[in-house]
């Protein structure tokens, strides 16, 4: 556990460099107008200070997210392996778009409400990494490829591609799918013989085409240590590679090697075949991706920058050692470790209460009032976006953009 | 800790009351119609099966809904204490228009831009237990009351008394104000002198109208034993009575003595001067209360049926003695305790994975296959309806009605 002090040294020392300047322009989301149009409850315009908004407000800095989108692409290039970021992580279609216009070669989506979001704001490239298992959810995605031909979708039972190749044919379209292929225990087929035999079946269906294989490996992005980290997600990823390399000799088409996160972005491109990560929490970062450590400093990740942050307002200060803000877990979730108040290491915070948070400390920068305003760092960036409309982006505090989440609760 | 069996005995048996009468059809929430005019992203309609449900789909089984509200009714006939349920939990105008229709004085909002949506969908009795502490926060407090003179907030400092009074008067308006009267330390004037100074200021600044107290007991709730609960309910809020008499004494007009909650609807009614309960979870219930025992039943709060689930769709079965379903996290949060699987005592869910549910087990009612349907009772309520847009109306399994949640996401 990372102590207060040298996160929030980091987080002084984040976020300093100059804005990189290769965003294009037109894909930084929506003008004031159409933001207006479209959020109806949304109070606070463009130029805005962010410690003037209503809180609970979900605010990026634009500087931070942008280097982040740099340092990535920096990172990857030299290396065989492309990024095709997950949605599910932002569910913000303008975001979407930078990380396009930044070269990803397309995004990721969780599940199909997502995906027909996605799509309909106009972001083509879509690799759904759940299946769709029912009749009701195949429909759906097969309206999807109806728009959009650059729809992928993940297959992990031969059943299933029975039922996608006979909802393609009925709508006369040809489906891509890649196979899941298991990394533990939740989702697709066992690596080996299964999977290859599922891969097999898929080619010969004559309504799907096969496009390649998915290996995530969900448990290894927070192993803690780099060393650690390393090692693992390679073992675990063994299984995944030797049936990539069955598939390869069995002659069919595996373009797509996909899988890997935040927390081996730097580790994937040493497995053989791999062709893109899923890269999802580097866009924001997180209290958690904090404390699983970077390959230069074991205790703490600092590859990306804490772009993320929840403003909040102090509401009581009657209690000796207390103060009560106001997110609470409908604001901030459950999610560990505690969130992170930006120039305050001696404050402990916490969201358990649903409408509150608690804080408790010892020291403190000065004293509190009501109405003070804090900055969070939230516990797990991906569920804590779930929980907003909209998203502030701001540079140096500024409200710049104001970003609809599109997908906001489109667990589907 | 109840064991999943006696649980799963009490759903079998909860809910085979006849749907009670008494409540007018016309608040019975939106017609069909009305329902697809405004929400444009459900794809179900009246008239499905909640098994057909695209998942995960947020369910409220009306007979229960209707049994929890007449319960509670019941309950409280013949005390001197009244219901003002919290909105917090259910954020859903359709819903209040329910409890109001079935004798409750008024509602709760814990936020501001809740009350917003309540007071704009029609309801007037609205009392916000949190206070509003800055100059935006108050101006929307303002437009609500200028609308909606039935609006009643909350305070708990000298200087928030005197920024209402002077906004309520540059409005032209004068603004119903309660005391918050702490009980713990996260939110409230402690009690005794400050509690009585504040009201005291409030009854002479000219723009404001003192209407009584609050002492809201948070921890009590879920107090797991009924008499641990009694008697520590009555114990905590004895401060707050106190206060509460010497405001009387003292001549104000306390018409107002509001707090307890579900897990103390029925302990409240022995508190001398109390006037309205506010409940929040009894409409729903949830795996938090189940565990708290009733006054007739020390392991299993058995007073409210639960009404509200969560449908998942099994996605895969390839691990022995797992199965990995599709609500995780940002369908049904990380409280704790875990779901329950109605009809399947042998599982344990766990929704630690954003966007999957992992089930183990030993035994299971049947052998399941990809796409098969399960109904869950969620662990907290509150958080989880936060997570939706929509609630699905059920009875005897067919959905009768899809109702906005119309203040989902409202944490400002």
């Amino acid at each position: 556990m990372t102590s207060p002090v040298s996160r929030r040294r980091f987080l002084t020392a984040a976020g300093t460099t100059a804005a990189t300047v290769w965003i294009p322009k037109d894909v930084r989301g929506y003008g004031k107008a159409e933001v207006l149009a479209r959020v109806t409850d949304t109070k606070a315009g463009a130029g805005v200070s962010k410690w003037e908004l209503d809180t609970p407000a979900l605010c990026v800095d634009l500087d931070k997210l942008e280097q982040n989108i740099a340092t990535l692409r920096t990172a990857l290039t030299g290396s065989k392996v492309a990024s095709r970021p997950h949605a599910k992580t932002h569910k913000c279609p303008a975001i979407a778009k930078l990380q396009l216009g930044a070269g990803s070669i397309g995004i990721c989506a969780a599940k199909v409400s997502e995906a027909e979001v996605f799509s309909a704001e106009g972001v083509r490239k879509i690799l759904m990494t759940t299946s769709n298992v029912t009749r009701s959810k195949i429909q759906r995605a097969m309206r999807i490829l109806k728009e959009n031909r650059e729809f992928i979708q993940a297959v992990d039972y031969p059943d299933n591609a029975r039922d996608l190749s006979d909802a393609a044919r009925a709508a006369g379209l040809t489906a891509d799918v890649v196979v899941d292929v298991a990394v533990g225990t939740r989702s697709g087929v066992p690596p080996g013989d299964q999977a290859v035999a599922l891969a097999q079946l898929i080619d010969k269906l004559p309504n799907l085409r096969f496009r390649g294989i998915l290996g995530y490996d969900g448990g290894a992005q927070h192993i803690k240590g780099f060393k650690n980290r390393y090692e693992q997600s390679l073992q675990h990823l063994e299984p995944v590679v030797q049936t990539f390399e069955k598939l390869k000799a069995s002659g069919l088409n595996v373009e797509i090697f996909s899988g890997g996160g935040t927390g081996t972005y730097n580790i994937v491109t040493k497995v053989p075949g791999f062709t893109d990560v899923q890269v999802g929490s580097y866009v924001f970062m997180d209290c958690q991706y904090l404390e699983i450590g970077s390959e230069h400093n074991e205790s703490l990740f600092t590859d990306f920058a804490p772009s993320l942050t929840v403003m909040t307002t102090v509401l009581n200060t009657y209690f000796p050692g207390r103060l009560t803000a106001d997110a609470g877990t409908k604001a901030l979730t459950l999610n560990k470790p505690d969130p992170i108040v930006i120039g305050e290491p001696g404050f402990a915070y916490t969201a358990g209460s649903d409408e509150f948070g608690s804080i408790r400390y010892e020291t403190a920068s000065k004293q509190y009032k009501v109405g003070d305003k804090l900055e969070l760092i939230v516990p797990h960036c991906d569920p804590v976006v779930n929980e907003y409309d909209v998203l502030h982006g701001t540079r140096q505090d500024r409200v710049e953009v104001v970003w609809p989440i599109s997908a906001r609760g489109k667990s589907q």
